[in-house]
């Protein structure tokens, strides 16, 4: 993302909102819009005609001006900030991810999304001793300064938020701001908006569905500079989480357990690949010392977001060259994904002509954006 | 240690037996004797006028010929095999090391000893999940060919014992071969002695002291390919063990557990520490694959055991020279130990004066062997 640092005016987080709940426009596609078109504003005009372009034949649903009015309504409502992600309250480790929401409600006290801060996650069934140990541990963290974020589920979140509340945590949840799940945590999701904070990037009012659960899980790992799993099965979210802290360059923690007990597999699998072993607050504190990231406040601002490159002015290109090239990127792609750079050197195109077709091929609904900038037809 | 593989004669065997059973001779000294005098025997009869050159006044306590007969005799009556370290039914791993006991009195099976081994070591208050693990993973080991050796204690050591009877099972006491610690694990010594086998360095009937247990444990160690460890508390015997199994090469492996339990602690250290992460006998059996060190009866014989080199049957230097060399070697030590080899550099004198100095000064008891052939003044 290249972004200049800077709040944005109502009208432009109209404009934002309204791009981001675009059909088919997910937050990498968003700022490849923002980045080709100047603006949300002129992404919005053209984005019909790049769709069909792209082969879309029904017009392709774009919110109304109204609808984003409602949705910020909403937002100012329950109390909560819409921050976009050049906005400098937005946490500065999330705006550094590729698929950083380009805007996220937040309810609560937002200087906490500017802290340094460490994810933990884990099992919902977790035993007895992992929940005591995930709240002393979550407790001295934020005794150390680290903001303590993780997913409000039951098991290890709950008392990761419990252990912390007093010193700094903030809840992700996979649906609206104001949707508490599971029901049972209505007290903690109180507390959480009076002593912490909640973060959503799904509009206010969202029922929690099963795909929004990995989506929120890279927000819980890119909110942090490491992530702690304690109990976790083999394929459980919390190791989803923790190969997205892997992807984003984030520092993976993983607290050993009995191998009898089937919970305790996913930590020590992650230790076997080189995971940090954490038996106590001082390991993940150590751990970190070295990436000090200072809050963003002390920071000088812009120089995390630099300009917008060259490309983002330019014309797009020409018509017939497209055309060509769409016929070739069609002929290049199959189901399976593949890098964009590997289409841009398979196809022997030049790199702004290929990120358009891809566009247009998405708007239209027919190639799909997966982690990693790869691509596949649908 | 450099002996040509052979069986011994009874009446070596007696020497082999008076050598290592006299005053100040430990294993490393013992075999330094027999490199420099040839034969157990030309030791003993020069062995007095030695100590008396390294400072000693009073009378050095060489067993009579008739002990060492009582003891053959003892091991006899029990139906136990005293092996030398030269013999063909030594284990072949425990010969390898710095200072593997001269002589060891076996019990049972002899033939365990010749197969490839893991050891298996842990704490006495095992909690019942690291005991039934324990068991199961020995008897899965046993299974996989490998032979489970450990210490036949309380909690882990029993549950090993246990779990791998019927493949293949080796205790290593502290004390004599015949002498039951702790008293509640004599049916299990019964079982070992019938299915298994039982090893002890000291003599028959000898009572187990504190000291003899770090002793024993790097037989444990030495005996095998690698070593398990399973629930050990900082400081504990088990986490010895593990050292040794280092120093002597050996794999070390552990099983991880609960920050929250003590008794993981050390398994959990020796994991950041680079030792293999055991969730299942698989990866241990994996992990000592590629050391196919085959049973030593498929081998030729005499590859581990060299020829003597030279110097054994060099004549010892001249006295003028060693008194001079005797005063600059004591000048040089101090209670901190130092490495032998050290010390030949310190002083610039040959190799064969500091070892004979060196040799004279332990056996008059002012000087201490200790482990990685470093020396200290008493």
């Amino acid at each position: 993302m290249a972004l200049i640092r800077r709040p944005l005016s109502d009208a432009e987080r109209l404009d934002w909102l309204r791009l981001i709940r675009t059909e088919n426009v997910g937050p990498v596609t968003f700022f490849r819009l923002l980045e080709q078109c100047g603006s949300a504003a002129r992404a919005l005009q053209i984005l019909p005609d790049m769709a069909r372009r792209g082969g879309r034949t029904s017009p392709l649903r774009i919110p109304a001006k109204a609808e984003a009015e409602r949705e910020v309504a909403a937002n100012a409502k329950l109390g909560a900030r819409l921050l976009a992600a050049c906005e400098p309250d937005y946490p500065e480790a999330l705006a550094a991810i590729d698929d950083a929401p380009p805007l996220i409600s937040v309810l609560g006290n937002v200087h906490l999304l500017k802290k340094r801060a460490v994810a933990l996650v884990g099992a919902r069934n977790a035993s007895l001793n992992g929940r005591r140990f995930t709240q002393q541990l979550a407790r001295e963290l934020a005794e150390a300064g680290l903001v303590v974020v993780s997913g409000m589920a039951r098991g290890i979140d709950t008392a990761a938020h419990e252990g912390a509340l007093s010193g700094g945590t903030v809840a992700v949840l996979a649906g609206g701001v104001d949707v508490v799940y599971p029901e049972e945590n209505e007290p903690l999701y109180r507390r959480l908006k009076a002593e912490g904070a909640i973060v959503a990037e799904c509009a206010v009012g969202t029922q929690p569905q099963a795909r929004h659960f990995p989506r929120r899980n890279r927000l819980i790992s890119g909110m942090s500079l490491g992530v702690v799993v304690i109990e976790a099965a083999h394929k459980s979210g919390s190791l989803i989480t923790a190969r997205f802290a892997l992807e984003q360059g984030r520092e993976v923690f993983a607290v050993p357990g009995s191998p009898m007990d089937p919970r305790c597999q996913g930590p020590n699998a992650l230790i076997r690949q080189g995971a940090t072993l954490v038996e106590s607050a001082s390991d993940v504190v150590d751990a970190l010392a070295h990436l000090t990231r200072p809050p963003l406040a002390e920071r000088a601002q812009g120089d995390l977001f630099a300009a917008p490159p060259p490309t983002a002015i330019l014309a797009p290109p020409d018509e017939s060259e497209l055309t060509q090239a769409r016929a070739l990127v069609l002929e290049s792609l199959s189901p399976t994904p593949v890098p964009v750079d590997e289409l841009i050197r398979g196809c022997q195109l030049s790199p702004a002509i290929v990120h358009t077709v891809v566009l247009e091929l998405e708007l239209a609904g027919r190639v799909e954006r997966r982690p990693g900038n790869q691509v596949n037809l649908i």
